[in-house]
């Protein structure tokens, strides 16, 4: 029993469920990728904003605690002081980690209007956390990274978004010809649903269940191939299973006129509209987002990015939350998934226009319009288009092996040598042989190792180990003895140490 | 009462008490020194490690929670699934953000070790959270900048890491000469105190608290002088407002001997640690630091940074923390603080080794040594070097502005020309006429406004109008009259709008 307790009041070494640790390159890829998007959103003239990670519950809104359930999907605690725990919690003493960078822009935009420029242009990256059942490669701590425009109504605001998230994706190594901006509208789906009889402009909230189905309908184009949807914009549809899935109810003409809207997609942008335009005939709501379209879709043309960025009434995903232009970037290369298929990569970053992001907090409706870039999909993406081919040796430092421990000095002015010429170098700090310092090489992916004792002292050499053409080789060669035969090992001069060092490894790189 | 609560109902635009917002270059000035900092780490070999902000209460250790007081100094909260929440809390189950970067440190290490290489050297940035009672200056969330090398007993690993803490302050933007790096060694410590009958080896835990007297005595050198220290070594101490502060108690030769460790800093390190060497005869533990010293202070020598790493036996701020060497960064140059008062700036960095990072995990001592940069500190420092000077114009993007709504497509053409040329540049997005447009530009700090009515775009010229000269003129002319005769705005030819823009920048900069 004591030994039990003893065992157990070692505090285990383990993340919390969901959350992970990301070694290295994990960090640096990651980093250097943001650097890059941000980069350029910084040249479109947006402004970095970081806001903490803690925020009042209050403030971050849409999930509010209750009694039995203080937090759902937020991270949330009591952050009143002790002495003040007395009677009921109010949100605005409950304390949570952000759930995405969108509430916090709400708070600080309603908290410094004044001070701030209006429209006000922020970016933003960093972590969201969000209190939900982890899942493979899902966890409760992730990056995001998000442009808005607050403040303004024009459809530029909109185009310019799009053109900067094409401009970010190329900044961030994805090649052009790899990736599509895609563009749709709400207000062009309500123009549908009104033409169809299923949102009257006087009583918006009713018909909402039916057009949800819709919506849903829609998104499985993909899938189910245009007889799949209109089968569920009908009555509803069979499954091969045999399983029924109730459609919309909606008459042939009426589903005729959404698959109109659904396929209107024609070679250009300003011909989509005019499709569009024939669509939604009868509704004002749905010909201002046409217009709106066309405004967007000249802009991009005019820049330069009409190859790229395109009209698409397709594209539902995000047209139940935002009001005006949805947007979405979506990668064509195809990639083998778990399941052995072929498949486009997908979306890696969506967005689109909102006008009621302060609302909450002083009543106004506010415009404005962002994009939110999937930080973990893009990067799976890069590492996807760059392969997994090299990468593994070349990463570690330049490794300065220790023969002689009364020789620090001069080891550690090798050392220095190589790190003045702008190379990855450490002296080995470890205890142990040599054996013992060329395994830590391995595991530190070290691309050359550096030897020398008192032989080569003597003698003004060093031994030079090629630790890159080595794991190669390794890979290849079948006996012992073959391997001891290779020369990945050549001795140089002393004074040659950081020539002979870089041109080992270029040959690596070769 | 009704609207009292309706009121009351939205939430409030207001960051929890402690926590602030970063605006613009206050988010872009820290990720570029952070940069700089880590790059050097990198070359110096170090590998970068993110760990989540959450972790388990219990991992993070040292702050246990207890049913009274569930957090003190960390954030912490039941990380349990509700339907999971009966019974008491056990510390495993508690989640709690990390208060340093130390303690994740740790648990990785424990966690990871058979994966890592040893010694395994890291680097990490992040922020931290303290749920302490925030003060002028003193946020609840804050950024560290950590280099550690773990499982290596080396002084060289000491050593080394002083040398990537000048080359990073350097990298950072700090001259040399601003800077200098001071070291000491908490076993020369101990030797003093065994030497002086305040350590018995054998029984270290006896005489905690005169040992911590003498150490807080040593620490008011640079405010009382030789004599204050001294005194209060001895007997004790009376201040000028007649307070009498109680000394350590030690007779007149052991306070000599304190003192002349005090005092041991001679011209250069070796010199130092002869000193020292004689200080502490009669101490194994203290002649075992001196000679860790001696080892530091010839590497540091051997690789070119004996003038800026010096052996400073005056440093104990940490002495009690840590087990080995110590050492911090203090900036040299001088400041005037708030009180009026010329003062060095001070302190900016600091670490030491230690020998328990693990302990706690699993029960082995693994030892280790590594800096914390203190971020907002050393950020404060590079401002307070640059000045105030400049940075007011020109952060802001170059503005198109818009005369004439139906030709956005102009105006974005000239933005894309400006931001292909690697300008940072926007068109004006939101509602309103010129002077409000101007206004905008005036609070983002544009350099330059671009203006094409009607009649330019007949003519073939833009306007450009010179706004960061505006506003260094409107800082000296007196009257409106002089301000509008000065020529801040001039006609060019559309078609050198890129080189006239960046002629304007770089005359604004001259």
């Amino acid at each position: 029993m004591a030994k039990d307790k003893k065992k157990n009041s070692r505090p285990r070494a383990e993340t919390p469920r969901g959350f992970r640790d990301y070694f290295g390159a994990e960090v640096t890829e990651r980093a250097a990728m943001l650097s890059a998007i941000t980069e350029v959103y910084h040249r479109y003239g947006f402004d970095a904003l970081e806001t903490s990670a803690v925020e009042t519950l209050d403030a971050l809104g849409k999930h509010l605690p209750d009694v039995d359930r203080p937090e759902s999907g937020v991270f949330a605690w009591d952050g009143r002081e002790f002495e003040d725990r007395e009677g009921d919690l109010h949100p605005r003493d409950a304390l949570a980690l952000r759930y995405d960078l969108t509430a916090p822009l709400a708070r600080v935009y309603a908290e410094h209007n004044l001070a701030l420029p209006t429209p006000y242009r922020r970016y933003a990256v960093g972590p969201v956390w969000r209190n939900e059942k982890p899942g493979p490669g899902r966890y409760r701590q992730f990056y995001q990274c998000d442009a808005d425009t607050v403040g303004s109504a024009s459809p530029a605001a909109d185009a310019e978004i799009c053109a900067m998230l094409a401009d970010a994706l190329e900044a961030a190594g994805i090649a052009r010809g790899d990736y599509v901006i895609r563009i749709n509208n709400r207000k062009v789906l309500n123009g549908v649903m009104e033409v169809v009889g299923l949102l009257d402009p006087k009583n918006p909230e009713a018909g909402e269940e039916a057009r949800g189905t819709v919506l849903r309908a829609i998104d499985k184009l993909d899938r189910l191939g245009p007889d799949g949807v209109r089968a569920l914009l009908g009555e509803g549809r069979k499954d091969e299973s045999g399983d029924f899935t109730k459609g919309a109810g909606l008459g042939a003409p009426e589903a005729d006129i959404v698959m109109s809207f659904v396929e209107a997609e024609r070679s250009d942008g300003a011909a989509t509209c005019a499709r569009l335009r024939e669509v939604v005939a009868g509704s004002e709501a749905g010909l201002t987002g046409v217009t709106e379209l066309e405004t967007i879709a000249a802009l991009l043309e005019a820049q330069g990015y009409g190859d790229r960025a395109k009209i698409d009434p397709s594209i539902v995903r995000g047209l139940g939350y935002y009001t005006g232009a949805v947007y979405e970037a979506e990668l064509t290369f195809e990639i083998t998934d778990e399941k052995g298929q072929k498949r486009q990569f997908g979306s890696v970053a969506g967005g689109g226009r909102y006008d009621d992001l302060v609302m909450r907090f002083t009543g106004q409706r506010v415009p404005g319009t962002g994009v939110s870039i999937g930080v973990d999909r893009l990067l799976a993406a890069l590492r996807e288009r760059r392969g997994a081919t090299e990468a593994a040796y070349g990463e570690g430092p330049v490794l300065v092996t220790v023969m002689d421990k009364d020789r620090l000095s001069d080891y550690q002015t090798m050392v220095a040598e190589l790190r003045n010429a702008g190379l990855r170098a450490e002296m080995f700090l470890g205890g142990g042989n040599m054996a013992k310092q060329l395994k830590y090489a391995d595991k530190r992916t070290c691309p050359v190792a550096i030897i020398e004792g008192g032989n080569e002292r003597e003698a003004g050499i060093v031994q030079l180990k090629d630790l890159a053409l080595g794991a190669r080789l390794a890979a290849e060669i079948e006996t012992n003895e073959e391997w001891k035969a290779q020369p990945a090992q050549i001795e140089v001069p002393r004074a040659n140490l950081v020539g002979e060092v870089k041109a080992m490894l270029t040959r690596g790189r070769a």
